[in-house]
């Protein structure tokens, strides 16, 4: 299996001789993949019915089966911070090249883009990150469900015992082996541009070593006991955890967050939901991790629920985590001012029509 | 010394059994520099006097000695396509997170969006290039003369034998094992863009695995013999090779091309100049420098200067070479239509003044 390491200059985070009590698991392609590409497409209104999420999902995914399409993509929706309704779709690629190809030749690019000429609802957005193989890692609670960048062609998903510890993420990160990952302005989040409307199309900047997570938690099939204990104990933590995130923005760096569910090709939703938030820093999504009880709540509920079923466990929680450097653009068209980055980032009007 | 390498799924170009006939170095760090940041300032007008050049350096050189500044930099000028005066800094960090921090807290931004509020000449540019150390290559014809990425701390000169055949730039990229570089629009140059007018902020997208060419020469304290073969000999091929580049673009893929003389504290110019040119695919810059008889030209004039003074050679030739992928953005105000990449690449204006 393909890894990156570099020889050490910033201290592992591992408690010597740590042995991980519980099993986990992370991803591996067979050959190098040293650009990781995920791109999610967004459309938000006040409110979206099925039938709109439904035309959103079979748009963006006739493009998406262009030539040098991705190699797998997810259909979700999710209530923003705003209170709009958004249908999303992911999409992972491991080639930037292809990527590349496929926004040169798709026809996607002038689709979206169209939308800034027309003044109204509903606006649409696109977030792709574009990040080098050593600014990720994976964790998975189980071997046996394959999701997000693991349905690429070639992913695997293999045992780790770098887990179990505070610092594990960082330390699964290769880049953390000689870099720290500093935030440019330590974390400081600028307050919210104070706009009444962003109509038109924007450009937002990510920061450089913004972090990137997208948290998910799939219980399709669960029995009655897993299923309720899921339900009325660990989503409520859950929600309660991502809720303090939003709401001490200035101390936890929280950029954007989204609570997404998956949903089925009907349309209708799945026993299946991500978390996708960005913040400052990593540092700040540790702290908030190491030491809030929100956090702390969820950790020992999901370890102790582990540990009780075991290989039984029919909740699977997992994760991919992205550390991107400069040069990720975010783009926003006739959005609601306080959509993703755009109230938090450097963001730009374009102007249309020169 | 720190290398990255991967096990090759493309084969290499080194014809077998290859041992080069002329020594050649190449750039090494003893750590991990896993991205490297070189970024061009320019201010652009009709004509720039002296005064004018040097006000400018001092300028961006106040900025550059902020707090986080570059490793390295140098001060050039060159005439550009559209016959303008330019004075340009190249800056170089070896380190994205002080890049970014530069780019936070000197000061820089602000001054250089500012003149998108006046109307008139002179017009600046900033072309940042941030590449992963596997996307980038470097070659010096000897090791006792230092510049560009060589200045940053650490860099060292060292012996190379991945030199003296066709596509050897192209097996010294580490990526270039794993991937062929291809452009995504297969190098093809959309027309340029017919505006009359640039007056205002624009940014402009360099292609994905578009090739940046930094390829230098320095003949300062040369005597009298080396010195009249540059100027009568080398020098005309070099400028013959370059007119040819930008005359046929639509076959080489030339996005850009700048032939810069540094310039000493006082302005005056240096026994040293350097081409910094752009190409839609690393194809196109070896098809020219495999079968066009203005490369080759150069190539056995600088050999055959090589071979007959061997290490008493005055003139030390030497290139950087970066093929940077998706999120390289460069910036104009009130610049020339025809300025930098701004012709031929996807570019958007900005509204200043929300």
């Amino acid at each position: 299996m393909f890894e990156v390491s570099y020889p050490r200059s910033v201290p592992e985070r591992r408690p010597e001789g740590h042995q991980p009590a519980a099993p986990r698991f992370s991803l591996r392609w067979p050959t190098p993949r040293l650009t990781l590409v995920s791109v999610y497409f967004g459309m938000q209104q006040d409110a979206l019915s099925r039938a709109d999420k439904l035309a959103f999902f079979a748009r963006i995914r006739g493009f998406l089966a262009q030539a040098d399409g991705p190699q797998a993509d997810e259909v979700m929706q999710c209530i923003d911070e705003a209170g709009l309704d958004n249908a999303i779709v992911v999409a992972y690629w491991t080639d930037p090249t292809l990527y590349a190809r496929w926004l040169a030749t798709s026809g996607f690019r002038s689709w979206f883009e169209a939308h800034a000429a027309a003044n109204g609802a509903p606006g649409y957005w696109l977030e792709p990150v574009v990040v080098p193989y050593d600014r990720h890692e994976t964790i998975y609670s189980a071997s046996n469900y394959k999701v997000g960048f693991a349905r690429t062609v070639g992913a695997e998903i293999v045992s780790i015992t770098t887990n179990g510890f505070f610092g594990a993420a960082r330390d699964r990160l290769p880049l953390s082996a000689v870099d720290v990952l500093d935030s440019p302005v330590h974390g400081v989040l600028s307050p919210a541009a104070a706009r009444t409307s962003a109509r038109g199309h924007w450009i937002a900047e990510l920061p450089h070593n913004a972090t990137l997570l997208r948290s998910g938690q799939y219980w399709e099939g669960a029995g009655q006991e897993q299923l309720e204990d899921y339900i009325e104990r660990l989503q409520p933590k859950l929600m309660r955890g991502m809720q303090h995130l939003m709401s001490t923005r200035s101390e936890t760096g929280c950029l954007s967050l989204r609570i997404m569910t998956n949903v089925n090709e009907d349309g209708s939703p799945r026993s299946e939901t991500s978390v996708y938030a960005g913040f400052m820093s990593m540092a700040q999504l540790e702290a908030w991790a190491a030491s809030h009880e929100t956090h702390l709540d969820i950790y020992r509920h999901a370890i102790a629920m582990n540990r009780l079923h075991k290989e039984k466990r029919e909740v699977v929680t997992w994760h991919e985590l992205f550390v991107p450097q400069l040069g990720n653009v975010f783009e926003y068209i006739n959005c609601h001012p306080m959509t993703g980055i755009l109230p938090y980032a450097r963001a730009l009007r374009v102007q249309t029509g020169e």
